[in-house]
């Protein structure tokens, strides 16, 4: 019975590191398509985010199983419970890389970013596609210093996001309508997926060290 | 042992429909705190977002315990993961209630809703007011016609977002970038809430019924 459960437990963690990988192809593919207008490259990432949703829900039942059948204690079930809320974290990162290759699918052939925000968007994709590797090596190694670099790619996107917000309601900018909507949805969804990021490694920091003060008590 | 989990279980559906009540408060203030220009209920709206967190956290609290203590299986299991997820969709429903109270305060003494999009915006408030309370009323009933009637608001508050962005981008419209950003954020905040409101009576049908075909197939 031991056994048995050791291996489940150790198809969780994999399970969350293939939905950590699926994650950065996608914020890479929607960073690439929305940067250098790829539509076919679009259109794929949002064709593939039901792949993100089959193994959120591959991980939620194992989860629910392993609770009802080994009944486990402790460490075990804080692994447990904690996975629950990394994938749905995880999904919903893909949901936000989905967002983004949407906005740029519906203005293609324009681009969604117009020129003046290109630097800016370039630095958010950059911040975004850090974050998710952190988040792959993280789900891998558990190293906890790679929890460190994703509250700093955070940081930089919550900066990012500010500024953009800054610019669009400055004397200056003369954007249009259309415009405005694009960078103004599509920095916060940037700005979202590095929050979830943060979330994600709060709880592999959690499981690893036990303390959840950097979780706002949260597990 | 048995009486205590039964005692427990039910405390646990006590928090749920504070939490559920919280966020009614919070949507109806928020509301007002727009459409009013009332900026001191936006401050309440916004200090008052920690009293749902700390009910979130006992939420979790509870059902770990529950876990860890009572061994549950079967339903009662299914309660509890089931009242998890529920906890994590009512407390991001309060942060969204929290942003539309921020964007208020943000414009006083202006206005952040632009007189032509007022209608509008009162629709949203509507739908938003009753989808909160029809999940109180689930909360307390459990009667799935309840669940349907959150479907329809949310039908609603989709709809208005979707007409609000075609606004936005109309040839017609004219509003500075300011208020652009304002209706587009806060169209959305009203959307996501929606989602929310369905996610959590989704997962009431499925505890009542035991079917999550209405979920995606999601606990």
């Amino acid at each position: 019975m031991r056994t048995i459960f050791t291996a489940e437990m150790s198809e969780l963690a994999d399970d969350l590191e293939a939905m950590a990988k699926h994650v950065k192809v996608a914020i890479d593919r929607a960073n690439e398509a929305l940067l250098t207008r790829n539509v076919e490259l679009a259109q794929a990432v949002i064709a593939e985010d039901a792949e993100l949703d089959r193994l959120e829900a591959t991980v939620d039942e194992r989860c629910v199983m392993l609770i009802a059948q080994q009944q486990p204690v402790s460490i075990d079930l804080r692994t447990i419970i904690t996975s629950l809320r990394m994938s749905a974290s995880l999904e919903r990162m893909g949901d936000l890389a989905q967002h983004i290759a949407e906005v740029a699918r519906r203005s293609y052939p324009e681009s969604a970013v117009p020129e003046h925000f290109t630097q800016k968007f370039t630095d958010l994709a950059q911040a975004a596609s850090e974050a998710a590797g952190a988040l792959v090596e993280l789900a891998k190694t558990r190293d906890l210093n790679t929890a460190a670099e994703i509250v700093e790619d955070d940081d930089n996107l919550d900066r990012l996001h500010s500024e953009i917000y800054g610019e669009l309601v400055s004397d200056g900018y003369d954007g249009s309508h259309q415009e405005t909507l694009n960078v103004a949805l599509m920095a916060r969804y940037y700005e979202r997926f590095g929050d979830h990021a943060v979330s994600v490694s709060r709880r592999v920091v959690y499981l690893v060290t036990g303390d959840h003060s950097h979780d706002g008590g949260k597990i």
